[in-house]
């Protein structure tokens, strides 16, 4: 059994760690901290978990965490990058689902979080867990950051095409919306039911902070400088994310042989679905599942390829990804605890 | 491993038996028939299911259904009682989750259904698959009429009342609000995603046909007459039930008391959970899950006592109870299959 | 024209009157204040009202509001008590929409609402400002209590029946479900759209502020002792309060005369509907608009009779209801400003 | 008062004509069709306009019509066609919500809606009704073709920057995404409630109708040819389109010049309102109003600028813009019967 502790577990993407870690035949979870909610039952807090988990939240404690093969960082910006350096050189394995580590660039990273970075010299060593881009350094690493939910559906959405250099990578566009869940648990009046629903808007247009992550991940799937415009919209909807893609072919590829390229890509990929062409991914289609899946047109036949991925935000585009990097980590069948049916309808 | 038949596999009830028993490590998934769509794979039309169910529908034949261990019928009302009695003959053992024998009364059957029921003589031998009532029964009968989604939700919360003949039989009300996928995946305007958004009802108030089967499952467990005030309405959310349930108490009887009346009745139920004093339980608590949560309050101390109990209509109001008599009939762990987490958020 | 002051119009009865004052033909708006929002241009804070309102917040201010004919205060509760006694004796006068003046018992009032009341002279003076039943006081009143959301819709529904004394008074229930905008606009992680989307439950069962102010509104109605269960729910809805009464006949009545009863109370009210015996008032059916509709039922000609009554809780259950009580008191059509279609899909 | 019928108003923009037309001072509606609701009363199949609409539905009946001043047709496409010819001969005024008199090229028309057009001589007379385009057509226009939702989204927010000539217009992209009364009110299985809710998705990506109104409609603005490549989504609200627009400069402008180029274009428009710089326009903010809110952006300065248009697609895109032509055809007050403020919360 591999022994388990949650960093900042009160919110969504604590909750989800715990929905798919309670079943995970191989993971024991050992402690869930919380600095605020120290000494109350997480069933308490989640009334899904009663009968499930039988944890109470915990004040973090170095030496309990250090006892961990494996610590979970579901916190807010900028935590993870205090307490993780300490737990690195006692050699737990961490698995960080904040941005923390995701940019390799420090001064980038501060550009787009507002703040210094405590810990620039772990941003070289810790490894991108994007499963269908690194397995293979994931599978070593000692420190993951866990991609972003947009960054996940943008990247799988678009490597194909980037991997075969078929499209114009200065003019790309990611369209994207995502459930609310992806804001976060926080009281904050914007994301009130009675402002949300039955409403839509787009946000962050000038500049979302994913929007660096996603370039440097295509830049290093392309090999060479990408530009994409990035829209975030918010959806009515709880769970999930699901981005239209929009590329320009520089050379005729006909759909068909775009097609191929990614049922090929994607063939060993437990994870994602390449859909019959003309497809359309629905987000519940995912919900409450590791699955990310896909599909391709190109409209009128004309140059521009359209993309449509749908992820859930909590699983594949967070806590999902983050115990799939687990079972990499450890040697353990990929899915293991990951074989989820989305909750249709 | 368990030969499974399902009759009618293209409604929500349909596709939540396939949700559970692609992942049930008993179950044997072999024949789903709908004579609509026959032929079609059963992803494509749900397709939550693809990469975990790969059969398609095909026209009912009493053959192969014949040759089933078990065969759950997932069909409209007034069907399964053409297509039972010939596989009864057969030996087959059967789990209707419509209508068509929960009533013990053909008249009242017929009164309620507008329909001549056709197979009356197996009417006294099925038995009404409500484990946490009849799990001996469940055990040996060759035909077991799965509750409807409704009467679970008020069985369960009056019975420890009623068991312990504390309050008046002759005045109860039920004011129950259920998910729109309890409707059915029908076009019926009635239930447009534009009809029913942002919007609340009650409906049926004069007589729904959930009435009689409740107030005989009250009366079975009362071991005398019941009157039921029901109210049905309908919800703008997908999945979930809620009743509120209001009693009054012919004898003094503390909350205390009560709440501990419900928890020893329970004690060993899996799939009831008793919430302590003063809880709201939330269907979202339940969804996708085959618990039922129930709490108990007082107002002001005064002598009605309100049992709110919630649960999923398509899992404990459906196909997962009759997954959970499934396991009963055949031996086998009655949560196995059934141990999923709730999804929240 | 009549000069309106608005105190605390960021919330959403706030809006609410701006939506509908804006458009009254006798309605000058003057000033509207939050200390927080002071110089925010109001239009900036709701979208919907670019181009109908140009006013900015101000900081209040007592003599702006002194030279104002009616001051309206969507403040929360414990606020308006501070300031409507200096403006009640400069002679303006007010409609309160918060609950500080609605119970006539100061104690009462400091039971439910933890704290001191400071005006407790003003209580006996104040009127409570449901058209329905107080018409002419509402004519001549300085100072108008509106009424609550919850208790608009119950003292509505069972109006006619307690004025026939026809039912049994000490055993009355009220199960009531309402949209999220009733708990108002503030950051509550309990409000937000990942906890309410697609759920359902009850809150206060054990006691909810609104039972004193219908039970206190009944027995005005009644002239004697009511006892009332209420149980209140939270809708994934923005806008409605749906109640569900049940009261039992203490006498044979039949359900057409009791129909007649309803709609001969209301014929000239013209803001309540009768609908059709057999009749479900959905919430949508008064959205934007300041209906309240009502439906009569005698399930199964049981002695028990069930009156459904929906309104929009931000128009009838509040701020449309305060500007029909500002018609009433300066002598206006009733109706003017709130001939208004609801918005239906 | 100007005479009004309406043909096929059992729709959602039937009875969106109806919450309008009823408060439209000089509007009085003589008759309402519905072949298959004839006798029905209005109010009956929409309770929110009991106590607003008296007329009961009757058969289609040419005498009727033709003594109209106007008759809207808001019947399903491939109808109008079929009678708007003899009310023409007649003398009667046409508002078509339809797509039949949209496009002018009947070849295209047929390609598109599958059918023989049969009535193309009146291509050519018909005025595409978007008064911000065609004002003065439209004032002396006999049959008026209102545009489609998705289109007056598109066309309203590319509009100036296609007349200034500043962008690429052979890489178009408008990202759409649309409420689900925009389907219409038939009991199709794809638009129930629980096949919507909690989820979203694209469709007809391969080729949408409106997509060759769109083209036209540009190119008529552009003066010369235009592709766009057109996404539509399916949101899970009642009403509101949101059009998210990618165009390429072809030539430095800055942001602050197409800001206030947008400004001037549409500063004496009534209903078209251009948010500040870096706004993010909500659906909610148009909900049940005519108007059309505008926002631009040039995310991280570079060449792509962003166009977000928001309008409710019930109103701008349908009944409120079939009404605001029929005031420019009848030298009425532009906004007469649609100064609504949207409903928000």
């Amino acid at each position: 059994m591999i022994k388990v502790g949650i960093v900042g577990g009160t919110g969504y993407t604590g909750v989800e760690l715990l929905r798919i870690l309670s079943k995970h035949p191989q993971a024991e979870l050992v402690a869930i901290t919380s600095r605020s909610e120290a000494g109350v039952a997480v069933a308490d807090m989640y009334p899904n978990l009663r009968g499930h988990v039988d944890l109470r939240f915990t004040v973090p404690d170095h030496d309990q965490l250090a006892a961990c093969d494996v610590v979970f960082f579901a916190t807010p910006h900028n935590v993870a990058m205090q307490t993780v350096p300490d737990l690195i050189k006692r050699g737990v394995r961490i698995i960080d689902l904040s941005a923390d580590f995701r940019i390799r660039d420090a001064e980038l990273w501060s550009h787009w979080y507002h703040d210094q970075h405590t810990a620039p010299e772990l941003l070289k060593q810790a490894v991108y867990g994007l499963p269908e881009l690194n397995r293979e350094k994931i599978h070593t690493a000692q420190l993951v950051a866990a991609p972003g939910c947009y960054p996940t559906s943008v990247q799988l959405g678009l490597l194909p095409l980037l991997e075969n250099n078929w499209i114009d990578r200065s003019r790309l566009i990611a369209n994207s919306a995502s459930g609310v869940s992806g804001a976060g648990r926080q009281g904050k009046i914007d994301n009130l039911f009675a402002e949300i629903n039955d409403s839509f808007k787009a946000y962050s247009v000038a500049g979302h902070r994913h929007l660096p992550e996603i370039e440097q991940g295509l830049e290093d799937i392309a090999g060479g400088p990408v530009q994409l415009t990035f829209v975030p919209h918010l959806l009515p909807i709880v769970r999930g994310i699901h981005s239209t893609l929009y590329a320009e072919l520089t050379t005729e590829v006909p759909l068909e042989v775009i097609q191929a390229a990614y049922e090929e890509r994607y063939a060993s990929e437990p994870f994602v679905d390449v859909l019959p062409t003309g497809s359309h991914p629905q987000t519940r289609s995912v919900k409450g599942s590791n699955m990310c899946r896909i599909a391709l047109q190109r409209p009128q036949g004309r140059n521009t390829v359209v993309v449509l991925a749908a992820i859930d935000n909590l699983v594949k585009g967070a806590s999902g990804q983050a115990v799939q990097c687990m079972n990499i980590m450890f040697g353990l069948p990929e899915a293991q605890g990951l074989d989820i049916v989305a909750l249709l309808p």
